[in-house]
């Protein structure tokens, strides 16, 4: 049975008020809600009347351009975080004396650039925040989401009143298939993926797989996923195939324009080997109330709510699990968590999503596990122009991973950057028209570690 | 300025009041005080009359037999973790299903076994924990202690009532240099210790070489230390060396039998490749209100403070710093934090301690840095016999890592397991007669981080 925190009763919305369907039997872990951050608390921007000590704000955010070779321009890690450090504090209107305690998402830093640690990293290359506490957390491609859940407990603990997170991650030291084989060690190695050439690209299949068993799935709907994202990026000047160039055969079944990488998993499917860094700097209203000058920056937005669930690694163990309408309920589950907290009753309440689509076709899971549509209905948001930027709920106005990029340790952290700018009007050509909320989905391994955020104008 | 923990004004002790003086100049960093743990709090067992609902219990803990090699029996980190969280629970005298949210610490799990995420392994390999959310930490040798850390601030934030830790780490599936190299990890790649055959074992003796050029330093104390750390695993059926066999000459400068391995580091000096787990379960006062029998077990302690701190990765950086009387300035500062919360004035009002030693130097070092002798002077500590399990303060009545072992991911929980079995009188022939307080301190790198823990007699 899940405790439920103080202050949450009055505030909580009851189980299922997103929208999501609670199925039977799977509603013994009650959602502690964000309490304080609810309701008025989110319409104070004057620092003077915030009823409470541990709504959490992000006051800014930075993003490394993520089509970079870090290694080709005789860089490495260290840099990397540096920028990512410097960018923050500055996008955010602090110094790094302002930092009481450091989180840092990072992957696969041991097996890409050899270095581990890397906690310690901001210390060693911005000397003023030698001594500031400090973690690395890793849960594959939701490390940044952990980080940032991490530095959030911190804080909602009342042991610091201000944290920077960054997430940072280097993989274009090696070949393709070396780093292949690196990202496999966030499934269940050995157990799991062995007759794959590549074991994400088939893991990902074998969800395509499984969702066609159950509804049906036309290809062209994942081929669709892709280009839009692909077309997204190219309004982004952060992202990764920002300047790539495709033709009309590059988002078909083409063998030749768009060659398969493993099961029906194809080339523009697949987001790419990524060099990249982002970073937020969190603080609590108590920080931020004796700090007023960062709301007058018009660069602070509040987390309005937030979802983590974690499930066994192997993907056949989840989509096997008969409890429900999705194809994998946790994930359902971690959305739903976030949306009550926040006081979010159903997606299209918000005004757009950054969502992981390490591959198209964790996008088209995500849209109906995001209530977008009913289960196994995702393609029909997708026919529908919803999720296009001007669209019902836009979806990775970005670019998401597939044309934004995916240094996986600093995904969940760019999502959170994205959907802060977007609230604040920040998001240049990218942006969503009067955008004042936005969700977050970021997942490690085949969903093992999902975690999703809500955030909102301040 | 660190902000100030609410409560914090009224239950804080002034900064050096643990006995370590506060050099000048290193003050701006104020401690938030434990405040709900201290004082009448620690002495109530009823569970009926808690004033906090954000105290820190463990409840039990679990450790795993350090002299196994896991390879050798066929079996792999899922056996490891699934063995340590079973045993955990039991200890506790709770079910899985109790488990709210849960944090691994694992240092080293891509580079010896291929395997990362291992915050979704519990989850793999015990079917009632799924969806139940997880994290994984890594911080080098100090994982298990950031991976504790994160847990209570979960609890302390109000999140969630009880918690799963447990620390594993497989490391005999390689060669021994193969597994140096791996550990090298934790330095700054490619910045520090290229010239060494063995990274750790050189920067440790680095280290005792900037102690000889500030005080002086006799090798002999070293070896002391290694054999008192061997002498105490003797009597602890879960040490990895309480079977082997030592001369005369081990523990001596004979290059024959206590080889250099780098510098002035011998073979005995050194902790030795582990395999292991442990594991803990914390729970708020709140929690332990609503189940009171798991205080009816005489296996609860109260966590009644900790200190946290992050430098820069490289040794010299830190050894070059001239800010105080110690060699490590950060170190004592971690101490003092942890000292200052659990209202510990100095280290003689704890029963012991188990402390990092990597390395005889290590501890060499910790033995001034904890307070027990004036800087500089811990070979007085050795000479006199403080540090035997019925000394003026024993150290590492466990063998510690160079007698017990050092699984690295696992080390810092299986120090509060030691620490907790001693205050509970379940320490067997281990145990420092009517121990109450307890303290550990765990570090990561060349203590580019550094976590210390108090935890007392409920």
């Amino acid at each position: 049975m899940r405790s439920t925190a103080s202050g949450a009763g009055e505030a909580a919305r009851p189980a299922g008020a997103c929208g999501i369907p609670s199925p039977p039997g799977r509603a013994s872990r009650t959602t502690p809600s964000c309490g304080p951050l609810l309701g008025p608390a989110i319409e104070r921007t004057d620092g003077d009347d915030m009823g409470s000590d541990t709504g959490i704000w992000i006051l800014g955010g930075y993003q490394t351009d993520f089509a970079r070779n870090f290694g080709r321009e005789g860089k490495g890690v260290h840099d990397l975080v540096q920028e990512a450090v410097e960018g923050t504090l500055a996008d955010a209107g602090t110094r790094a004396a302002d930092m009481e305690v450091i989180h840092v998402g990072n992957a696969f830093g041991q097996l890409f650039t050899g270095q581990g640690h890397l906690g310690a990293m901001p210390a060693t290359v911005v000397p003023e925040l030698w001594g500031v506490p400090a973690s690395r957390h890793e849960a594959a491609c939701a490390s940044g989401s952990i980080a940032t859940l991490s530095a959030m407990a911190d804080l909602e603990a009342g042991r610091y009143g201000c944290a920077l997170v960054v997430g940072a991650e280097i993989e274009k030291t090696v070949p393709g298939d070396t780093a292949a084989a690196h990202l496999g060690a966030a499934a269940w190695v050995g157990h799991e993926g062995e007759d794959a050439t590549f074991v994400w690209p088939w893991m990902f299949s074998a969800l395509a797989d499984e969702y066609d068993r159950r509804y049906g799935l036309d290809d062209a709907h994942l081929r669709a996923i892709a280009e839009l994202n692909h077309r997204n990026a190219k309004a982004n000047p952060l992202a990764q195939a920002r300047g790539w160039t495709f033709d009309e055969k590059s988002f078909s079944d083409d063998d030749e324009h768009n060659p398969v990488v493993d099961g029906r998993t194809r080339r523009t499917d697949c987001s790419q080997v990524t060099d990249g860094g982002a970073g937020v700097v969190l603080a609590t209203d108590g920080w931020v109330r004796e700090h007023p000058e960062v709301l007058r920056r018009g660069t602070a937005v509040r987390i309005l709510g937030w979802g983590h669930r974690t499930v066994g690694l192997p993907l056949a163990a989840k989509t096997q699990r008969e409890d429900g309408p999705y194809v994998l309920s946790h994930v359902a589950d971690t959305i739903r968590d976030a949306f009550d907290r926040a006081g979010v009753a159903e997606a299209t309440d918000l005004d757009g999503i950054e969502t992981h689509d390490c591959f198209s076709m964790s996008e088209y899971m995500a849209i109906d596990h995001f209530g977008i549509t009913p289960p196994g209905d995702s393609w029909k948001a997708i026919e529908a122009g919803d999720l296009e930027r001007d669209g019902r709920i836009p979806v990775n106005p970005s670019g998401g991973l597939i044309g934004g990029g995916h240094p996986v340790g600093a995904t969940g952290v760019r999502m959170l950057v994205d959907a802060s700018r977007q609230v604040t009007g920040r998001a240049g050509e990218t942006q969503v028209e009067d955008a004042s909320r936005f969700a977050t989905l970021n997942i490690g391994g085949s969903t093992a570690t999902t975690c999703a955020f809500v955030v909102g104008r301040a």
